[in-house]
């Protein structure tokens, strides 16, 4: 019989709660296959580990680390920010790839990334084609921008949105409380510079009118200043406070971030970010109320201690879904999640072509958002609930999240030279 | 047998994760001394509530809502930042409060702040005494920033210590993640405008040399630039990414605040606030690094959903013993804390006098920071660390945390007028 065929994972782009719990669930179905599969090999810092030929050997993991992984927050592997460009534009990428994939003896590429990398998991099952060695490419999804094709959610959206909606509860019953002499407005940033999603989930913390957050806004509708300071008027007047949650993708009238509208420091370098200021600033100029704003940025996607248990669940079962599919002689595409029935929610896994997937966006719905702009619909609400439900707290140890730290030993290269990425 | 006096409850300043546990640790104990204490009347957003008559019958809230109150975060009843001014300055105010006590029948004063509402309790129980009312007076301690005196520690700080060490460590995680291609630099700002506890809890996060943070910036310490640079470029060169943690209150040598200096608008505005923007831009400035901060402000102190089950404890058995101390006679008093054992650790209440209490704040001690300014020494690590022993979830319903709202029914005013604050 001949030696099974290793194989190659890698992290892309910007890493979220539950990335290892794919990686997981990759690693530990891999291990089951071992008639098929030799060893799994991690790129150090995603495609970059390929490229420059710095592999890590998970086989030197203990069960229990990879296992530990699935509670585990962020890349473990190390992930990285960087586009192959067209077949054509740089191609001497992809034939470096293949170059070490051969050398390794790697017969399965497992991506797990959002768009772009399902449309670098498809040319590489192209190139390999042309190049003569075939490589079964299997794109395992994520992202918390939630805006993969055909695949119902994305795995780490689920948990940025618990955590959005938890910490906004929170902060609005602080607020709340301190509303009557002190602080009025609270203004929450976060993540989404396309899309809406994330901003939506914070609707999820407003059970029945009057709830906070009170106001939402999205980088799907342009800011109109008089309309937003109106309702924010009017919301302090009724309630005695406002909770308000903005995506750092909102833009001005000039189709500008209002993020980049103008913030300098003393000495006029421009655009320290932050949208979330900007917005709470406008509201003290215009209607004197005492503000708080948070900014939450990598804290958000990287809440592992608040993950939902959905996400996690989903998460490591398209890592093992994406495993079966390569033992099964299935090349080039993606497993996704299917939504079966909303109350009480199901889903299953299903298949996607990366010829479809790649570089197709999702936009959230018109009719997700209120016709006023500033909240959430009945349709909204019902798709994103599901997403959040149920925890999967990680193990403690001193009081802080016990999470794992691989040894991450290098493979011993076999190529000379060194490949400039 | 004469008819039991009712008890006056009141939350102050800003409000924590943990000081509605103090208020069911209140609550249920006076119920349970009914031959003692009649009702539990709260006041609507603090001290106001009491100058106003604008009290709550506690009273109406069923057993399982006041139970509630210990895994809900923020101020039940509404808090207030409102100092009451000395004896001389505003007796008006003081007679007020004593005119309502004696409305309502209240015999017992219950006022669960900091420094300055331990001062407030420590005059209304010298002005009671003097206009012939005597009231007893006891203190619920209770502070994010841990500068009460005598007592181990404050309610709510152990809680804000834990969500800090647990968020910093989580984006460290992911910046570590993404330094190769991408972000460097985090920056983390958190509160503690005066002192650097809230900073030094970031630093639990750190079991071993190199662990994240790297940094920590406290308000004890004037900000050096050269010196830090310094240390987050050799950081960076050594291990690829830097986790910074700032407090808001980190000064410069001109005695400034790092947040106040220069922030301004497009229209030359001063002042949008976040040091966090400023330190990670000045780092883009001089060291060329990616950066990405966050500013956690109200989300680090209304965390419950990560709350210290130590501190929830401590929170609750202070608000007891405040209600067991009343009814033994013990009056201007506030149960403390106080350590007996580091490991395991182990804690006992004590009491201490308000005359003592007011007014005086405990600073970190100067052995607590490094020597290099950047970081804590085991000493402080040996303070903080039992504080954020033990989880202590709230229940969820929907995948978000089921918080109590009281039904805050008003008591049936008994004065005329108005009584303006």
């Amino acid at each position: 019989m001949a030696k099974p065929k290793n194989a190659f994972y890698a992290q892309s782009g910007g890493v979220t709660a539950v990335i290892n719990a794919s990686a997981c669930g990759v690693i530990e179905t891999a291990r089951r296959y071992k008639a098929k599969i030799g060893k799994v090999y991690a790129g150090r810092n995603g495609i970059i580990g390929a490229l420059t030929e710095d592999l890590i050997d998970t086989s030197k993991e203990s069960a229990e680390a990879i296992r530990a992984l699935r509670h585990t927050p962020a890349g473990a592997f190390g992930s990285c920010r960087y586009k192959l460009k067209g077949l054509e534009e740089n191609r001497a990428q992809y034939e470096r790839l293949i170059e070490v994939f051969r050398a390794h003896d790697i017969g399965y590429f497992f991506y797990n990334g959002g768009g772009d990398s399902q449309d670098t998991a498809h040319k590489v099952s192209q190139i390999g084609e042309r190049l003569g060695y075939p490589i079964v490419c299997v794109g395992v999804p994520k992202t918390v921008d939630n805006d993969l094709p055909f695949t119902d959610c994305s795995p780490g959206f689920g948990s940025v949105a618990k955590y959005v909606a938890v910490s906004i509860r929170e902060a609005a019953f602080d607020v709340a409380s301190m509303a009557k002499t002190s602080t009025k407005i609270f203004v929450m940033e976060v993540m989404g510079r396309h899309a809406g999603w994330i901003a939506a989930a914070g609707g999820l913390a407003a059970e029945k009118k009057g709830d906070a957050p009170h106001i939402i806004l999205f980088p799907e509708r342009v800011f109109d200043e008089a309309a937003f300071l109106a309702r924010v008027d009017l919301v302090v007047k009724t309630h005695g406070y406002c909770a308000i949650v903005v995506s750092e993708g909102v833009k001005g009238k000039n189709g500008k971030f209002l993020a980049e509208s103008g913030l300098r420091d003393a000495f006029g370098h421009a655009q320290l970010g932050g949208v979330a200021p900007v917005i709470a600033q406008l509201i003290k100029n215009k209607l004197g109320y005492k503000y708080h704003w948070a900014v939450a940025d990598y804290l958000q996607r990287a809440a592992r201690h608040i993950a939902s248990r959905t996400d996690v669940e989903q998460a490591y079962a398209l890592g093992r879904r994406a495993v079966e599919l390569a033992v099964k002689g299935h090349n080039a595409v993606m497993p996704i999640i299917v939504r079966t029935a909303n109350r009480p929610y199901k889903w299953e896994l299903g298949v996607a072509n990366l010829a479809d997937v790649a570089n197709v966006e999702k936009k959230m719905p018109e009719d997700y958002i209120t016709e006023d702009g500033f909240g959430i619909t009945r349709k909204c609400r019902t798709y994103l609930e599901p997403l959040i439900q149920g925890e999967d707290y990680p193990p403690y140890k001193n009081g802080l999240p016990h999470y794992v730290r691989l040894k991450n030993a290098p493979v011993k290269k076999k190529l000379g030279g060194e490949f400039k990425v």
